[in-house]
């Protein structure tokens, strides 16, 4: 499915988003195609580490919206993105322990609109993305969010396992939520804590689960699997708002 | 906005699912046509209490899918509604005291199915919603439900400040969310309770919010002003399922 909605076309317009330093998520190239301008252009993904998918003609054409893409189509994020150390001074910044979300491969832009919305209310100081699998910034991400992307940094890491590692020897804690955790009331959600959403088919990847500390569990009596992953984030984030802020004791 | 997608079209089939005893949500007219077929239709539609509206034909055109619509559109719901005592029941036969989601005027479809999903696994007796400015059980809802709407009894009523009086009659108390309320964390929400969840855009209707008890808040910390809908029901509900299931008295 695509999501993504800043679409550039042809070769001069790809290469000078590139130049003027423009956030691109993903570069579609002919596969094949191997002249001076494409080989050009892919060197500058590589630099920027974007990612760059070789695909047939037929894939470049029903993404085209021009019907002109000579072999190149990129997929610019429509917002910014922040580094994960910003997320961290946020939180210095505010006196508070860091409080984060990472997002284990949400590919739906609505579901990531809300979650930075929810982030923005919840005081979480910023959102962790990966490269590969997930929905970017998107303009129906941002338009979403209601205005809070504006507001909520957002970090996007090649590997999350190993930013989750760097987090760790920063003193943070990851939690992730899974239906053989512990009951979310009667565990200790305190202190600088990651908070795990997994993504809406999968749940959190095996890796991920790995690296986290604890795994929490939010009651469910249903007859169906899961919580909407936009729904789950917000009733786990405002749990920890919960024991952060209110509980007593 | 159009979310629905039961379309029916045509005299014919109009009057036939009305005939057949489908649930119609909406049914549309083309205004100024008063022919027999037509008034047998709106005599039909005004038996099932179902809300007629009289469009031009330019509004009909654009609805169509067919093209073929003859003077009238009708919107078919993709699931059957349940009563309001079929909700009461289901939480007679559980035991439990009553937990009613009321919803005044959601209007995206993805957000009833996310707040239905949701019902399921917070343990929610069953949904009301109103007739007028509302989606219903559209097969967008019912996809988004993830399954859960084969599960939650949904109940649409013609008029929600009188269906909350007659459930305070049957000891009932309601409680709405807004920025005025108190505390959630502090507030006592057990016993038979219903959630009120206002509309996307405009929050909860005045009449609807004098009708409640208690006003409760999220706390928010953020620069926006709300939380998505969907998010904001999960969030509430799940702090009711604390309380009544999960608190240390």
């Amino acid at each position: 499915m695509r999501y993504e909605e800043l679409t550039i076309e042809g070769r001069n317009a790809v290469l000078e988003a590139f130049r003027a330093g423009k956030t691109i998520d993903k570069l579609f190239v002919l596969d094949g195609c191997q002249d001076g301008p494409v080989r050009t252009i892919v060197r500058e993904a590589k630099k920027g580490d974007t990612i760059v998918s070789f695909v047939q003609k037929e894939r470049l054409d029903q993404m085209s919206e021009t019907g002109k893409h000579q072999g190149v189509i990129a997929f610019a994020a429509a917002y910014e993105y922040a580094q994960v150390e910003d997320i961290l001074s946020a939180a210095k910044q505010k006196g508070e322990p860091p409080f984060v979300l990472l997002l284990d491969g949400i590919e739906d832009p609505h579901n990531l609109g809300a979650i930075i919305r929810t982030a923005n209310q919840a005081g979480v100081h910023g959102i962790i993305i990966p490269k590969r699998r997930a929905v970017g910034l998107t303009a129906t991400a941002a338009k979403t969010s209601a205005g809070a992307i504006n507001y909520v940094p957002v970090a996007k890491v090649t590997n999350l396992v190993q930013t989750m590692e760097q987090l760790k020897e920063q003193g943070l804690w990851f939690v992730c939520a899974d239906m053989d955790g512990e009951l979310m009331y009667s565990q200790n959600l305190t202190g600088p804590i990651g908070l795990v959403i997994g993504s809406e088919g999968e749940g959190v990847s095996r890796l991920v689960k790995e690296k986290c500390d604890f795994i929490t569990k939010i009651p469910m009596f249903g007859n169906i699997d899961s919580l909407n992953a936009s729904v789950a984030a917000g009733v786990l984030a405002y749990e920890i708002v919960r024991q952060r802020k209110f509980a007593k004791s």
